[in-house]
């Protein structure tokens, strides 16, 4: 009988074996896909592309024993040679090519030009594209820089007491119900698809008190714009027994603290690439939604017309408002008004036309939404029954509060946006593997 | 202006802190949910439920200064009293309580008998009562052992190089095609919900050579079994640049080895709670597909009858001539016959009835599947015509190989079923939250 043991033992180095400078003057054998070919006649350069950067490879007529005219850019190879130092080579060190070994063939010449620094194409081709236009260096550190910020949000809430959890997208009702819901026919029943976690998400802070989920929600928004998507990651936090919403924006100002540092320490190349400035966290100030509209409106002399919702250029004004004032790249916008917040947002019991809630804004967008929920069965019932609203279909949410619930609260992060607003990028599409939107379902 | 700062100060004590001893002698207070009451006349025993286990309160008449009429199991409470050593408090330490503040009331007395260790009642009414059944002890262990699984595939993959990637569920095609999709609207396009994100973590593999994902998947399946749901969590991976099938089989074993090291240290009270026996997987047996078969009816005098596929009974039955013969919980099963896996499997050049394909059991049950798969062009189009399929959709899927792909093969695990098979469930909905099947919407 054979067995497995989980140990491969691998014929071919990595980057940072290469890096390491063990190998320089020894034969060594790499993989990975033909970048680009320079040919400079009796030499060529031929860069190798490996997951976490470019391996430079020469090619010398009579030293090197293999056909150039035999590689294609997109090809994969494994390459034998001798590995020398060279500081002008991106690792420091290079590989003077004996034998190159062909692993499979392209087709076909790439249709976009991937190997030249930044592609120089529009969002539509790169996307039209995009199983190509992601081998562009650039373009896809920016899925290296948003795995860093899931990863740290996890790591960050594992270590404060959260528990993951995985919540159906498949549901006969929804959390906030109202239109933007894609309907299905689930088996000769009606379903829908989740626009968010919330309901299951408080459910289970009577369970474990806190939790945390990271998972596609989906959005049938009839809006096309440069900021929306109508499938998203969203990362949710739920956290019980809290005092005061401020713990929620303590607990995402510490996840963003944690993130940067993980960013810093293992995506460094990525952000060298991408020349990502990371925010300061530090301190992150807070302002109240009727404040913000005032002091932005006064700087910048623009009267507001709706006064219970920021609009998109509005955020954009009190982003820039807390830049110059505060050099913060984030403000957290408090005390948003009920009536644009869902039947579950807590009151202030100062003044109950507003709520304990909050959105983060991040350079001028938001990309975070949360807040102190109600908690007291009664209470949740009375809001309902004042909007004007049923209970049908909300017989398992309310069962968590019949049955006694702590107080609680939590937020929602847009994943896309978030990475949008890190990498500078001007839609959010460019932060999306795969996005959807009003007329995309493809690639 | 104010500032949040990413730190709150705590006013009460988690589990960790009372079981350190540091608080011996002291007041201290502790924030939790009524989860028992035990009233033996003068004295009362007031079990706390916090996220990691039970704090022990006693309440004396004349010494705690609230009146135990107060309480219900359901309400949260924050509890202050005289921290003391008992070695018969599970902590080894009690509450002598002095006051008790309650933060939130239960309206009602609980459905279910949620705090007599083992709930004992049907799966059905545990469906039915969600947030309350949760709330057993050992019912909730249940998914933290879920989230050790899924932190441990994450953890292993980071450290080996994958890159973590989020791809669409909403399609305008799916992966495998056929039946089995759930079919929606799509802003008057037709669209399906991904089965599988198999098309999109193979066309990732020529950007980030190793990429994991862990994410929902949809299947409409008309089963009603004990394994089946129709909406859970895949464990996926895709990995480039392999030599053979095994390096993916040792790829699985290596992450299984990672979870059971991180249970054992990170999980260890859950694991004891539900006396879980952690597989041993130093190495697990491989056996071919036909030699699995002939060996298990030769052993259990069982002829079979389908030469292309294991049927349940059989799967078992491998499982246990594996665990009799071997001492193995695990036993991967490879070579399933080529007209039994998707046009992408990889044939066997020794003999192309077979593919380079696997399933892993687990105790008798399939928790994997995956294999190598064609990543040559030509290859690819051949298969696709000889099986009679289109290629009308796949545009996207093929031009990753038309522009050049590694070697490469990948897997696919049923989070809820590995966990069902760890926790010893004999009903995969019992290692799921919020079970999705052919009746079940809701919770």
């Amino acid at each position: 009988m054979e067995f497995l043991t989980g140990t491969v033992k691998k014929e071919y180095l990595e980057i940072g074996e290469i890096q390491s400078g063990d190998y320089e003057g020894k034969s060594v054998r790499v993989r990975g896909a033909v970048h680009a070919i320079r040919d400079m006649g009796e030499v060529a350069f031929i860069l190798l592309r490996k997951q976490d950067g470019l391996v430079q490879c020469i090619y010398e007529e009579g030293k090197s024993h293999f056909s150039l005219q035999d590689l294609r850019e997109g090809d994969t190879v494994e390459a034998e040679g001798i590995c020398k130092k060279d500081s002008r080579s991106p690792l420091g060190f290079e590989l003077r090519l004996g034998f190159v070994k062909i692993l499979s063939k392209a087709a076909e010449p790439l249709p976009l030009k991937i190997n030249r620094g930044k592609l120089n194409t529009s969002l539509e081709a790169k996307l039209n594209n995009r199983a190509v236009s992601l081998r562009n260096l650039r373009e896809r550190a920016v899925f290296r820089i948003q795995e860093g910020i899931t990863r740290g949000f996890r790591d960050f809430l594992y270590s404060q007491g959260f528990t993951e959890i995985h919540t159906p997208k498949l549901g006969a009702r929804s959390a906030e119900g109202g239109a933007n819901l894609f309907k299905l026919e689930y088996f000769h029943q009606p379903a829908v698809l989740q626009q968010s976690p919330q309901f299951y998400k408080q459910m289970m802070v009577g369970v474990f008190d806190r939790v945390f989920e990271t998972a596609p929600v989906f959005r049938a928004e009839k809006h096309s714009t440069r900021r929306h998507l109508n499938e998203y990651t969203s990362l949710d936090l739920e956290m019980g027994y809290i005092d005061d919403f401020t713990e929620i924006m303590d607990m995402e100002t510490g996840f963003l603290q944690y993130a940067g540092k993980l960013l810093e320490r293992e995506y460094a190349p990525e952000l060298a690439l991408l020349e990502i400035r990371l925010p300061r966290t530090e301190r992150i100030p807070k302002v109240r939604f009727d404040e913000a509209k005032r002091l932005a409106a006064e700087k910048y002399g623009r009267p507001f017309r709706n006064p219970f919702d920021l609009e998109p250029e509005e955020e954009a004004l009190i982003g820039r408002y807390f830049q110059e004032e505060y050099d913060s790249d984030f403000v957290f916008v408090t005390h948003y008004p009920s009536q644009k917040r869902p039947f579950y947002a807590m009151d202030d019991p100062a003044d109950p036309s507003f709520t304990l809630s909050f959105d983060l804004l991040f350079r001028g967008l938001e990309v975070t939404t949360g807040g102190q929920r109600i908690q007291d069965y009664q209470m949740l019932l009375e809001k309902i029954e004042k909007r004007g609203m049923e209970t049908d279909g909300m017989e398992h949410y309310l069962a968590a509060f019949r049955y006694g619930m702590p107080p609680h609260g939590g937020l929602g992060i847009g994943l896309e946006r978030l990475t949008m607003q890190l990498i500078g990028a001007d839609n959010v599409r460019e932060a999306a593997l795969f996005p959807r939107d009003l007329g995309r379902l493809e690639p």
